[in-house]
């Protein structure tokens, strides 16, 4: 490949998945790391690369001050890792889009707002169109797994009745972190007050359940959620927990999609200590009918950052606009 | 969704794909059969509903002249499928996209034509550009399985250092014809006559191998192509067919894709009677590793029709020029 002009990349959010995108963008010739932005008095000013524990240095220093960095810095795309709320992300990408940049984005709901958002949708995609650019959000789930995957099978069939994924995690060796996100070890008393909190939740299943929707042409009665706690049935041990039987090992989360009132999509999202199977799963009840596996399933950690980093080049071609998975080429992984 | 026009289009070729292709078309109220042409002396003059085994009648006579058709009908997109050689088809293509038409062919060749054929590739895409229409190939295999699928796989891959693809079908219920297609039933001796004709080729798979192969931006030193025979080893009984130990049951045929020396790219195709586990299997050794299975398999007949047909929206609105599945927006199933 031509090696012609290297693409100029502002990270934007220096959280978790922000310090993990420095990494992936860094290791790759065809992108410059140009600028970057957050909000953290103890991140701006520091030198990118030192921040995100890169060897070497990027010769980046973290701003504040977004409105200014993008003002001043010439840039072909924002990967935009701040929020999964579109609403609170929703001036970060006014303000970049008016700055004639392309964002690429982790933002869940951003990954198909359409019918959940459609206000703020209409807004953005007019901005975007007006700068001749095009926003983009994906992510391993949202964005891949559980709506791009199952509905690029679809394709090969004549018909498609009913649309079933699962995902199970098993959350065993994975960080304490992850485990306490997910509501391990926790009394069923504590995880039903999270829940109320909205802190367990798995935010993009009613947005991934949109987007195969809406790609295969159904328009949904309804779509609705729900929430419960993978309860241990004996003793799990892991290397930073020990969960005794009837305390929570995770959670799972079912999405449903309800057309002409039978359940059409059902996206069953599980992340658990001690689940003996994990693996992607996606059945088309259609003509031919389709049963796919991914064995062990697929790492998140790994393929958020993986596909934000290969749509950077689809996004940059992409039609100016608000784009989703649905509507821009195929993401293959980048040489 | 809005009914707002109907998609125009014409059937071009009433082959065994064509002749199920007027099915898939005909029972979906988004498209309009406008015209049908074929060659053969038999077929033309014959209504397009009845000679191809519907209940009612299209309305529509199968013509004898293409350029005539091309010249005096109006519409969107012509379904060719005629022939697997791109430059037998060739001047069909350009005929057809002369009249302002764009094309969804299931010609093999065509899938990914840029490296084995440039020339042609860059004749029918300046030719598709000037007219403002597009061409795309595309069908279960190659187009789908064994392509478009494991590209589609790498996008949540960091790093991928080998994609690895194996089909195997089981041709034991299948229709007589197609067990003669795959040598079920030959000698050795006459399989390997066979084979030196090329008739027993499945066409595609080197297609295939490039396409991954841009899509990864990895430049191969050569693709490689090895057809053989899949022995019986044991008397196996299909309603058609009876086969003794040491005949053909059926082929294999492997395509290798080579860089730097090393086999990053094996497609693996079998075809045979007898194959007790019928499956599709994509592993991409990378970072993360992806070990894909679809049980059973995908049964080719529906749905390399099923692709054509819901590939047609898809292409009138692709860009200009000559496409590929690798550029353009998912394909889903039609409502």
């Amino acid at each position: 490949m031509a090696m012609a002009e290297r693409i100029k990349v502002i990270q934007y959010g220096i959280g978790p998945i922000g310090m993990r995108m420095v990494d992936h963008l860094a290791e790759r010739s065809i992108f410059e790391i140009v600028g970057a932005v957050d909000t953290d008095p103890a991140k701006i000013g520091k030198e990118l690369g030192q921040l995100s524990g890169l060897a070497g240095s990027l010769g980046v220093k973290v701003s504040g001050n977004a409105a200014e960095l993008m003002q001043r810095t010439q840039a072909d795309v924002v990967v935009l890792t701040t929020n999964s709320s579109l609403e609170r992300i929703k001036p970060q990408i006014l303000e970049i889009v008016a700055s004639g940049k392309n964002v690429v984005s982790s933002c869940e709901e951003l990954v198909y707002p359409w019918l959940t958002q459609p206000g703020i949708s209409a807004e953005i995609d007019e901005a975007a169109r007006k700068n001749d650019v095009s926003v983009l959000a994906t992510g391993v789930n949202p964005g891949f797994l559980m709506d791009f995957l199952p509905l690029a099978l679809t394709g090969v069939c004549r018909r498609v009745n009913r649309v079933r994924v699962e995902r199970i995690q098993n959350a065993e060796y994975r960080r304490l972190p992850f485990q306490k996100k997910i509501g391990a070890g926790l009394t069923l008393e504590e995880f039903e007050a999270r829940r109320k909190e909205g802190i367990l939740r798995h935010v993009g299943l009613t947005e991934s359940i949109h987007m195969i929707a809406a790609g295969l042409g159904w328009r949904l009665d309804r779509v609705e959620e729900v929430l419960s706690p993978i309860v241990a049935e004996r003793r799990l041990v892991t290397p930073d927990l020990t969960l005794e039987p009837g305390l929570a090992a995770g959670v799972r989360q079912v999405g449903r999609g309800v057309k002409n009132g039978e359940e059409v999509i059902t996206l069953d999202f599980i992340a658990a200590v001690g689940q003996p199977d994990p693996r992607e799963h996606i059945v088309i009840e259609g003509v031919p009918a389709i049963d796919m596996g991914i064995k062990g399933g697929v790492n998140g950690d790994v393929a958020t950052c993986a596909i934000l980093t290969n749509a950077i080049p689809v996004v940059r071609g992409a039609a100016p606009g608000l784009r989703t998975m649905a509507d821009v080429r195929v993401v293959p992984s980048l040489p």
